[in-house]
């Protein structure tokens, strides 16, 4: 394992332990462009991702013992050739932002992907976060958005930052798995996506369509092509059409501007006295409901 | 508003601060069967439940200021009657578990509904918990539980307390709009379930049958009544059907004695790289489908 220092970190106050907290800062992850990969799972993920793009992991940081005790990253970090240190419980916990990094930590490099090449590779399903600001529900919906095989997740300006630690762990490792883009100007993408043909759809409480109408409608299409046309109104968004899905806020809601931009708002249906879905809930449905869709038109 | 008492509660050490405090582990909820509200929308919700059971809330903290800033409480308090003291930030900070309270908590008392009582009013839905840990997903369940109409949440032996202030807060409210049964003997749930008629079913991601044909049967039964009877298999579970969903641990999902329990293990299909669903994410998809089958039945 020629990846391997052999010299144990021990100093939490060395220059490289600071270096490696400062990335659960943005100014911090600003100005390398890494950001901290906490806990076996995520890191599990992100050493998957390295070995098909290789640009991905600067450096993995694991205590003593931690190898021993997981064979399969010991496999994994050889294949990866990513450079491995160990270090001490202390050290590790200096760099770390959760208080249990749970014995392993890796530093990544942020992705990049332009928007014109995600838009340009015939997206059929896209997630776009306005303005969400919870991390814990921004990773929910990139972890929905890969359960459900869409393309790619989008986070317009004045969104957490998704490489903010906190938003990293709770995407289990699914920020490995798709293309996302931070930080994107709002009006520039609606334009960019409308010149590609997709439909944008905003997930909206007070929406005019209902999604289960649409999934019904996509269901009937699926099983009886084009015999039940009635089935369906003219000018009602098709499901298994390429579909960017914008959710909003979780205070508010997508905003005026927002929901002008779609070509239709559609609600999720509330049937229990929830007076509002949460945004990973609604995005859940949501994305799952285009999903299954387009796979069923896909297979027939 | 005679339920207010005049004088403002301002030593952080005093025994009433203490003791609410303590709500905020199981031991101390234990003793008192009362727990921790936190929040404006927590306790707008706690008091809009309260209208209909006066046994609910015990008593309402607020600091000053907070409701002449925030009319809507004012009236909800006046008309709920609950005994309401203002206090300092700083007896609130010590009161709360989390660090923004955010101007407001109460202190409920932990509701106890029967099993057989739940069983017996003909629900049908109702989502099982099986020794979910984190507070958080617990959260995310109970309110897609609420969102998808469910008649009761029920949580096994060995998962984590709902009345837990953190899984109190990620229900956001929902825990006021159904039945949530905590700490139920597995075995014992699942006898008297089936006495009900209530099929089992395991939301398990190696599960025999696909929830996406279970979700196209439902809705071509509800287009095209018995004359497509040759749709969907015998033996396989209706969605429309009286139903308990098991929900399994987040780490090593449903174990083997929970999904023998089951009629029938039911996957939510991944159409993209993520290796399994967040509990909180297949509850939803899950509930989700039931609900709409439930509905699409009754209206037609």
């Amino acid at each position: 394992m020629s990846s391997f220092s052999p010299e144990v970190m021990s100093n939490p106050r060395a220059e490289r332990v600071k270096a490696v907290a400062r990335l659960a800062n943005r100014k911090g992850r600003e100005a390398t462009g890494e950001f901290l990969v906490e806990g076996p799972q995520a890191v599990r993920e992100a050493l998957k991702a390295h070995l098909l793009d290789d640009n991905l992991l600067q450096a993995v940081y694991v205590v003593g013992g931690f190898l021993e005790s997981h064979d399969e990253f010991a496999e994994l970090l050889e294949q990866a050739q990513v450079p491995t240190r160990i270090v001490t419980g202390e050290v590790l916990h200096a760099m770390a932002d959760t208080q249990t990094p749970q014995g392993i930590l890796a530093v990544a490099a942020i992705a990049q992907p332009q928007l014109s090449e995600v838009l340009s590779s015939k997206p059929k399903l896209i997630a776009v976060l306005c303005r969400v600001q919870d991390p814990g529900n921004a990773g929910t919906v990139l972890r929905a958005a890969d359960a459900a095989g869409a393309d790619a997740v989008i986070l317009t300006k004045g969104s957490v930052d998704i490489y903010n630690p906190k938003a990293v762990r709770s995407t289990v490792g699914s920020l490995f798995h798709l293309p996302v883009l931070n930080n994107i100007e709002f009006d520039h993408l609606i334009e960019a996506a409308k010149t590609t043909g997709s439909q944008v759809l905003a997930a909206d409480g007070y929406g005019a369509l209902n999604l289960d109408s649409l999934q019904d409608a996509a269901v009937l299409r699926a099983h009886h092509g084009g015999a039940e046309e009635d089935q369906w109104l003219e000018g009602q968004p098709v499901l298994e059409a390429p579909t960017l899905w914008l959710f909003g806020n979780e205070g508010q809601g997508l905003d005026e501007h927002e929901k002008q931009a779609a070509d239709h708002a559609v609600a999720v249906p509330l049937y229990g006295v929830a007076e509002s879905l949460n945004v990973g809930t609604a995005a859940t449905v949501c994305l799952y409901a285009s999903a299954r869709a387009q796979h069923a038109t896909k297979s027939s």
